[in-house]
């Protein structure tokens, strides 16, 4: 298993793609969940981006046109909500707008797996979930717990490769081990805090900077995997001096905030990229 | 007034649920307000449980059956809420989940009480109000201001009482002094920090984390006891470094997260629990 | 450009305001959005006022007749939402409490635009956006970038101007440089930080801030100046140790909370309020 990702050609990349989100301020259009919103707008304003939230028909297409991404999220969602999440998508499609998509929860309800499954079916450039979602999109039995994962990233490598062959899009399992999946080729990288797991709305969050990083590179695959990196890395320098998962996400702000080359470049060198072929 | 809870008790109890809660995670489903939600999520989280929050009726039973804990509450509430509410409801009384309620600004609008009253004829294990919100279920002529109390504790005892007797629940009045009262005793307890009331959702997340403690402890009075303990303690904890309401809802969650028997027992040790009986 | 406005009178006043605010603690009642409404509740509960939010027209009217103030902002907004504004500007505009509005994102789309003129026609105390938001209400033709602004504030004079005039209003424009502006003066003022524009809902926060002191201060004109100022300098007292937009925003709540004369007197008084006479 060895690393074929050179980690200083992910990290000259990585900071390239930074740069461009701080100079450009790419709009992020996000469909979110109620729960989350200002904590995914905050971390996108942090980064550079700049976020909209805007779910009425009457205004998609013209919210979208400003727009350098869309980032689908079914965290709360009911019927008017889901109207939305198909206009904007369908519009996204036809205007050539990357779409990450976010299926918070797939598997607790059929609700949620039939609305994940539409949305996958119509396109979408990246899905992120954790090992739970992702392998319940492939299997109806897997059980989840909601929003937490029951299951290890590695085990749903079979269900990512699956779903990024089926709808032609990039997989993203996150957890204690990251997968990043297209078609042919997977990366595992090994980074982040276990206090992500303890701040409501950082998966979500995670997407939509992953949305961030689509809108200034064109590549789906790098994309997610210099997001993947980037949240990581600043999750890890914000842990250290984090006392708990307040002080964690107020630090997370900041630390994106001030997002240095040489404050990553250590970190960055140090991580081991696995990147592997698919078998067919 | 001699106390008749041994505070030694209490704290033993206290911190084998929280114990349970961090080991087991329970999965607590809020029906919750558009204000609150990330403040309640994530304080649910540096409890140890795990929140849900989700309003859509095609998937209520399904995410019912994962949770361990249902909270209402009605800060927000329009038609469609009110709706997903009752089903919600229906669902976890017959599933035999335990239920706390927030009955949110009740007296402030007749839309408030009738809903509020509905919701308890149905039946919840346990109601937390501050002291207006707990007698204008009673008295349609008590004056609220909104989300603030004119009322002290003490005054809401006569209503508190008609009320766990009515609806055969725990009635939880939290305020300077917290009363905990159910058919034939109530507990007064002091703790807790003005900085309380300068963070939007604090009410709204003590009674989302007394539906936490009913997820591990059968008796919804006990349950009260120790979540208005642990809340208004760990509050104390927070406000002691805090500058205001800003570092207080950091460092709340930061001792949330880190909470030890040994910061807790000598606050639990020094306080004074006074049990009494209810006369018929 | 003499500075007609004696810094020591602004100052006296201002704080007088605050004082009027933490005493009384009026009910602000906003029909907010639903990305900052958390981020807005606890700005306005660190000053001293006490925010309410609801939107069921079933209580809209109830819920008003508490309220000193009512904040209407367009952020998320959908049909539900603009019935809900529609009906709650027409109750306060009946019963004589003071409007302030917040045009988030107009020229962003039709709807919001045709929208907000709607609510301009029906009258409001004051209105507050960028210099693009306020340029879009009078120029079909103006380009906005959602949320941010893409012009100065100086170049939105003309148009805040002529709003002011046709909907006799007072006129805010936020920016670099803050314009107040109604039928016939206006003041420059210069304060505040970058870091405002790193965290979501401040502007709409601001708004709200506004609402708080049309609710202690009959002269919307001189209400608006002092909320300007208070917010802007105690954003500058905030970004001194920030270090980045988390810590800002846990201080700056901090700070509102902490407010004394002496920690902003010296801030005031080297301050530049310009005001000018309108030409006919």
């Amino acid at each position: 298993m060895a690393p074929t990702v050179a980690c200083e050609i992910v990290f000259k990349q990585l900071f390239y793609d930074v740069e461009r989100i701080r100079q450009k301020n790419p709009i992020i259009h996000n469909i979110s969940n109620l729960v989350v919103m200002p904590i995914t707008a905050n971390l996108l304003l942090s980064l550079g981006a700049s976020p909209i939230m805007a779910h009425a028909q009457e205004e998609l297409a013209e919210i979208l046109s400003l727009a350098k991404a869309l980032v689908i999220n079914i965290g709360t969602l009911d019927d008017y909500w889901i109207n939305s999440i198909t206009m904007a998508q369908e519009i996204a499609l036809q205007t050539k707008i990357p779409i990450a998509f976010d299926p918070v929860g797939v598997g607790a309800s059929h609700y949620r797996t039939e609305t994940a499954k539409k949305i996958l079916s119509r396109g979408v450039q990246v899905i992120r979930g954790n090992a739970s979602e992702i392998m319940a999109l492939v299997d109806p039995h897997i059980k989840t717990k909601g929003v937490d994962s029951l299951q290890t990233s590695e085990s749903a490598l079979p269900s990512a490769v699956r779903l990024a062959k089926k709808y032609h899009c990039t997989v993203v399992v996150s957890g204690k081990i990251d997968l990043i999946v297209d078609q042919s080729n997977y990366v595992t990288l090994q980074c982040g805090t276990p206090l992500f797991t303890k701040v409501v709305g950082m998966g979500c969050s995670l997407t939509a900077i992953i949305g961030s990083f689509l809108a200034v590179n064109q590549d789906p695959f790098l994309a997610a995997v210099h997001a993947m990196t980037i949240f990581g890395l600043t999750g890890e320098l914000a842990a250290k001096t984090a006392l708990g998962p307040g002080s964690f996400y107020t630090q997370l702000l900041d630390h994106f905030y001030k997002l240095e080359p040489s404050s990553l470049e250590s970190l960055v060198l140090n991580r081991q990229y696995a990147r592997k072929g698919i078998m067919e």
